[in-house]
């Protein structure tokens, strides 16, 4: 699947434009560069054009215009995915969202909104506070991911402990699928158990299965004040023991883990403060929902605890908003920070009750295989999901550095394996991970797989190749 | 599909008997009677024979044998569905799973446990009170509806509002497909974006993508001591008010009506107690967890704004746990008590805040053509959940009585698609619904779903005619 495609012709060229409009049909060099790539830098852009429809309609046409002629289409959102989902490599069509960006038809009894595939995921978290709700699926590229790549890729983040992942809020999505059909999936519905429930199939499909034009996504309730902790912990094991003791006593809106080089590089390059004197190996980020002052009277007798159990060694509480705000920083940065080093990425998940023993194995098999190699753990752990980034020494080569990184993914694939685990949490297949996915999926889940797709397009030119390579997908 | 299929001849029983042993194969009258049948009271059970499996392994064996023999198979639970999911009326293999009833694997941590397909939703609820926790997923049917059945379903019932349905418990599935492949979706993860969510597809298919034999289900904390209040209110609107005030405030647990003729009829047959002696055209029952008391003063707060309003007409607030339980009688016993008069059930939806415009329409049909027929109301209003029970007069033949409920159905159907409804909010299609699934799913929608059990189960042997006819399945 790695061949370039046939270039898209001058007379499908000069159809696409009489769609859109020639100003929404890019062609120019930097418009490739820019439309073609994500935030993986693995795979050099390469779309053959780009085009900028601007209703349902317009997605329909150009839809029917590429299956008809056996045009692949990648669809493309903020384009901040880290698997490359959204890469157009292989003289692709790349179609972009952004024009369906309407934010509307707020409903206060349903707590839903309608959004359109190119609303940025910030817009609708200003959206949600400003009829005094929350939108709570929240990660590092808010400002700039979109709905419809929200959707398609089912983003999880830094709330999913407390309220999951894209998936629990879309209440309805409209599709066009790779026959120009437009699919009204659940429309809104609470309860509907008509028949199987398709809008599933779609969230986290990569654009495989058709464009994402429109969700209909439910908003929750707004949250009490956070407070923040900010715990140092010796090692893995202490974090699990802090985990406990807070998930059985208090709810838990976040919990988080970076590691001891992952706060020096935060620290360095941002101009933060370290939370306090003490450094530890580890670090656990808690974040609870304020009850009138008595979740944080809980929380600090939980930290005495944790303290006298040997737990933690020394902590922080945020004692305001700002604080609290500041404290995320350490966290929420560090993805940002370490993007510099163009990091290789493993987005790794067990069952959280056996995450140390999975972490230990996998920290055994890294120090074995990258003694000189630094490593920046950082992650969700409160739900199993723990992100391993290798940082490329500055003299490396890119494609030595890759080679060498994915030997090492296998071994630790071995173990995902073993433990029943997944080798993308929450980051997607796209093409980054399609090699490891007979890790976490049988042979057999993946031939099922290649035949739904086929049920949604025929053609197999909705991002072709992504996630598994069909046998009759556009090559 | 109404015809009957060839009858499963004796070599192929005789090697089911070597599969199961010969006392786990029945072909007696008496069992064909009880295995054939759900609660519905429509279609006359005629299964060609009965098989108890008693392993997983025995389940791929004989659905294996199924496949290459052309049998269809109709995968049983507790049957007590209410759409003919579970029926067979044509001649199929029974596969009933209650010797797969083995529940273990508890993990505190993960907060999940490993649930044979046979384990009965009453047996999983106790399981987890013994653990502290709590299985939230409650019904009239708990008592004998089986997990493999409520998965298949995507059973709803009274705590939906709060908790959601059986869905968002699933954790993972084992499941056979019609190849005799064991699928292993999942695995207990709380993140994994490792290619199609499969395992959402099973949940809500009724059996048609294969066997349901395992189950791992999330359990949640237990609940604080529940407060129960039932309101008499004028009308639909002063409902969906109460509602509003009451959702905005307090975190409901459930948002229940009934109409005066269910309440008549529960208290006549089963010796209960009017809630208070003002009666009204419709009552509310709301649970509101308490929360050491406070929660039970802004519960009377409320109240009396409503009465205020005149939005309530009278109301009792549960004293104690075994008042909450008396309460609760008035409302969970409803279904069971007019199931004497074989009513004829419509289980229909739309979003929240259309409903009251939704009922005045549906209310109007009914009103209209059925003058002579006793109609009971009650639902899940907080979450859009209506259902409309036709009682059939004593005289009157079924035949007679379903063809005229079915009349009705169409125009109540057509409110339904008006409104984006669904023609099935919990009960699922099965064979009660399939003729009215086209007025909730495009032709599109179906076809799609189609080609997806061809996935699953390419010669057509699970479950077949059950939500749609296929083209190619085991006729």
């Amino acid at each position: 699947m790695k061949e370039t495609l046939p270039a898209i012709d001058n007379a499908i060229l000069s159809r696409l434009e009489s769609i859109v409009g020639p100003e929404r049909l890019l062609k120019d060099e930097e418009s490739l560069q820019r439309y073609g790539r994500d935030w993986t830098r693995v795979y050099a852009p390469s779309p053959g054009a780009v085009v900028l429809p601007g209703s349902v309609e317009e997605v329909q046409a150009v839809v029917r215009l590429a299956a008809a002629e056996g045009v692949a289409i990648v669809p493309s959102g903020g384009r901040t995915g880290l698997s490359a989902g959204a890469v157009a490599c292989r003289g692709e069509l790349v179609m972009a969202l952004d024009r369906l960006n309407d934010i509307g038809d707020f409903n206060p009894v349903d707590r839903t909104v309608r959004c359109g595939a190119g609303v940025v995921t910030q817009q609708l978290q200003e959206f949600a506070a400003a009829q005094g709700l929350y939108y709570p699926v929240d990660f590092a590229s808010s400002g700039s991911s979109q709905i419809g790549g929200n959707v398609s890729t089912n983003a999880g983040g830094i709330k999913v402990i407390r309220y999951g992942m894209t998936r629990d809020w879309v209440a309805g999505i409209k599709l066009v699928d790779g026959t120009g059909e437009l699919l009204d999936l659940n429309r809104g519905l609470v309860k509907n158990n008509a028949g199987y429930d398709l809008r599933q199939l779609v969230i986290g499909a990569e654009g495989t299965l058709g464009v994402v034009v429109e969700v209909t996504m439910r908003l929750a309730a707004a949250p009490r004040e956070p407070v923040v902790l900010v715990l140092g912990v010796p090692d893995m094991g202490a974090i699990m023991r802090v985990l406990g003791v807070y998930q059985g006593a208090l709810a838990l809106g976040a919990f988080e883990f970076f590691s001891e080089p992952a706060l020096q590089k935060v620290i360095e390059h941002n101009g933060l403060q370290r939370p306090f004197e003490t450094p530890t190996d580890y670090y656990a980020l808690l974040e609870i929902e304020d009850q009138h002052g008595a979740g944080m009277d809980r929380a600090l007798e939980l930290f005495e605890h944790c303290v006298e159990q040997g737990w933690a060694l020394d902590g922080v509480v945020s004692q305001s908003v700002a604080q609290a705000e500041s404290l995320w920083r350490l966290r929420e940065d560090i993805s940002e920070t370490i993007s510099r080093w163009t990091p290789y990425k493993n987005d790794i998940s067990t069952v959280v009750s056996r995450i140390p023993d999975f972490l230990a194995e996998v920290e055994a098999v890294v120090s074995q295989n990258y003694p000189d190699f630094e490593i920046i753990w950082f992650g969700h752990i409160g739900d199993g999901n723990v992100h391993l980034n290798v940082l490329k020494p500055e003299g490396l080569p890119m494609d030595d550095f890759q080679r060498r990184c994915g030997d090492v993914s296998r071994w630790v694939f071995d173990i995902v394996q073993r433990y029943g685990g997944s080798v993308s949490a929450e980051h997607g297949i796209g093409l980054l991970k399609k090699d490891y996915l007979h890790f976490s999926r049988s042979a057999h889940e993946v031939a099922i797989m290649r035949q739904v797709k086929q049920a949604f397009d025929p053609r197999g030119i909705m991002n072709p190749g992504k996630i598994f390579d069909a046998a009759d997908s556009v090559k």
